[in-house]
């Protein structure tokens, strides 16, 4: 059902959360690639932050291809699709740079999203995981959709006291400060 | 005659259901392709939303062209063009995204669409069939328009029982999860 | 004189009827081609729908190139032109879609256009032909300029009877629904 | 001087007739070519009309080009800038076509343009010439300018016999109906 | 320091004289060219007029490549950027234009540009220089920078007299109808 | 943390100083690059004089490509992205002009950049470092993230007897005149 979690770990689908003014929610952010010319589309009513925050995601998984075992002639094989429905709701911000980024390693490497992770932290070009906002109505819509680990940005960790008790027990908070432990812990061992 | 069902089942020409202020219609949605350089146009004046839902449904195509037996490198020697008549009327939304799909893969693969089928449902990068607004008024303009058959996202299927008898008596109703269901309901089998 | 028919058969220039709100008027349709790379120019102050519309008209000669006896290697060895005159005037609307398409196919195929007849209808990527409005004031412009035939979409049949009857005597009313009828009726045939 | 005529016959440039609403204003209009990849460049702060003039008086060259003496690919081997000083002046309207048709030649031929030869009138596509407004003050600059001739579109000859007499005497009128004509009064014969 | 005269002859930066509601200032245009794809980028906050301007000069010295000896390929195997310090003020207008023409003559020639000499005056696409405003507020400010001789627009010398005498004492005044003119004060002869 | 000084040396990461209405802020400024077509990408939010002013930076490094031990043809093999976190602070302004050169430089020649080093200065082509507004807020944010060093341009000199004397005896101020000198002290020595 729309708007709980997957029912089974996904290729190219990760899990960001968003924080409205009408409060949390949970996104799926979807990536998909196939033989092209090394176009980037954006879809699902991006504001320009959000737009930006995706480049920003897609230039660090190109400057790092060989170190995340990606073919590196890739961005001229391909093109890449980031969509992020639904279509007709406005999106915005930089919160969900992490989730696009790992949705991207995800499709060009083939590994597989875990369906109980959500994440929210904006990215840098060197793959550093910056603060976010509205963690306490993120958190509270990561419980209602079933999700089980929180991936934040350490600077964030300060205000996981301000979430009610009966929402923390039941979710696990991850603080990291670099992509790469995003995917250490998101994408699913190979051996698995 | 123009707003009603099509005399022949269609190559390239699917039926979507549109839901406005003015209550529901149906939209007959168009795709042709011709030798060219892999352009994709968009016609018909239509909104961003639904401008983004039609790149979705492309690129949902694209990914899966050798399952949907189209030949992989369509992309560079053909251009598509998607149109939606009548071409003075603003059209806009995310619900015509399993139409577009289905238009697309009828017109590059050469298989009919079945000419009593409606449908409608927002399309995500992976296939999945989203729920949608307006069903009551959809299925009234289905049944005003001689439709027999229609496919809606399995969402919906709660809505169903707001729509009058007498228009549901009339009209066979298809929840879907993944266009693949879509595809199977709506093209003609090829020993037809 | 200019607002009035042409002197002559044209080879790419068509007749068009329009319909604001200053009344009916008839329209040029120019269309030239020549050795380029396979670029689509719009000019004459053209709406957003009118040029939608040329696209259209396009997509089907494109994709019926064979038929029409158009080398099909056209679009990537011309430059096409498509021009409206009087340029300081704007123009909307879908309902020049088959007179674009007649001139494309006349300037493409070099066979002239008869130059007593005038026409009117949306086209669809199918060549199908769509009702227009204003057919009164179309067809009072087209009797003032001395045109003598008047194709017009099928759908519109029924709205002949509204016109003046002294307009009506001197016009032949041609309903159809496709453009290849409206080809066989317009382009001059070779052996003439 | 600037505002008066120039002191020679000149490659590339044609005297064009303006209209506005400070009254009529000659109007040098100016074409270079040089080695490049087929661009063509618009510069002079010219409205879209004005833009869409320029297109198509460079479409009716390029579709003529065999018969007008020019080099069929030139299109692809040269840049080509149209420019209207003075640069700080906005400046619109159709009735400059025939004048940058006029240059388009001049340039591309290398055939130099007669200094006392004025002109103003629309072109289409097919290289006739539509009427325009404001003939009156258009021939009092012209007058003021010392041009001596002034070609003039044929659908305007009635309103000749609106300008003053005094201004008529040291001016001669050639009405036409196609560009042809223009060029064969306004290019300097190659023997000359 | 910003705001005085070049402390040496220098290869690519002209100085021009600019004219505001503020007052008249000087203005130092930088160009520079690189291994590139003949792409042209204008900076410096310029208005559409003064952008104009610098295609206006671009298209003159490609134009004229050859006499000025400029290798004639320039424009595939180098891409050119002119710039138009301080970054945050916003400058309009085509009295830059002589100076821009000459700033890429010397960065194209490789020949150094005299510290001395400012000048203001529209560019035309042959070369001809046309009158500008504000000369009187244009000398004051040259005057300040520590400039010693002024180009400036034969059709603006009647202006010269309305210049406090005490500003024309230390200044030479040279009036020109042509960039050609221009080159030849502002550039550095190669013997010295 | 987020707003203090780097941890370590960075290659590709440059401090700035930025001068808002809400006082001053340090910057950093981040370049990558990695194969591609030649694509320089800038986000951020980055105003319009912001982005002027890193494509002066970037002309001014590819001028100087080989003075700088950079691949001649490095504009050809690879995309250059640059990045201003945090994506949704709205920024602008000519005075990251060095930063984002020095950024330039660290991350093509992959000499890190000490990271004690602020910067402020608009860049010219020619390399030149032109005066910035707001030093006294910019050295208060300096000294608050933990700098040792300030670049700033020659012409700021006289503006550093403005700022509290508790600052200025923790932080060294460099004024420079081109941007050679900012690449002096700012990159680490290859023999570090
Ligand atoms: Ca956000
Ligand atoms: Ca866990
Ligand atoms: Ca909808
Ligand atoms: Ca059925
Ligand atoms: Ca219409
Ligand atoms: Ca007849
Ligand atoms: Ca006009
Ligand atoms: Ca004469
Ligand atoms: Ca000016
Ligand atoms: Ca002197
Ligand atoms: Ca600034
Ligand atoms: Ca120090």
């Amino acid at each position: 059902r729309y708007g709980l979690i997957e029912e089974e770990n996904q290729i190219g689908a990760a899990t960001g959360l968003a924080y409205t003014t009408a409060g949390g929610d949970i996104l799926s952010i979807e990536v998909t690639h196939y033989p092209g010319k090394g176009n980037l589309k954006l879809t699902g009513k991006l504001g320009g932050v959000m737009q930006e925050s995706a480049q920003a995601a897609f230039s660090y998984v190109r400057s790092r291809a060989e170190q995340l075992n990606i073919d590196s002639d890739f961005y001229e094989k391909y093109d890449i699709h980031i969509h992020v429905p639904a279509g007709a709701t406005p999106k915005d911000g930089p919160s969900a740079g992490i989730t696009i980024a790992t949705a991207l390693v995800s499709s060009l490497t083939g590994r597989a999203i875990r369906r109980e992770v959500g994440m929210t932290g904006e990215i840098t070009l060197r793959g550093r995981v910056l603060p976010i906002g509205g963690l306490k109505e993120k958190a509270l819509s990561a419980h209602r959709a079933g999700l089980r680990t929180i991936i934040l940005p350490e600077d964030n960790e300060k205000d996981i006291e301000n979430i009610p008790e009966s929402v923390r027990e039941g979710l696990e908070f991850i603080p990291v400060k670099h992509l790469d432990e995003v995917l250490e812990i998101a994408l699913v061992k190979e051996e698995e």
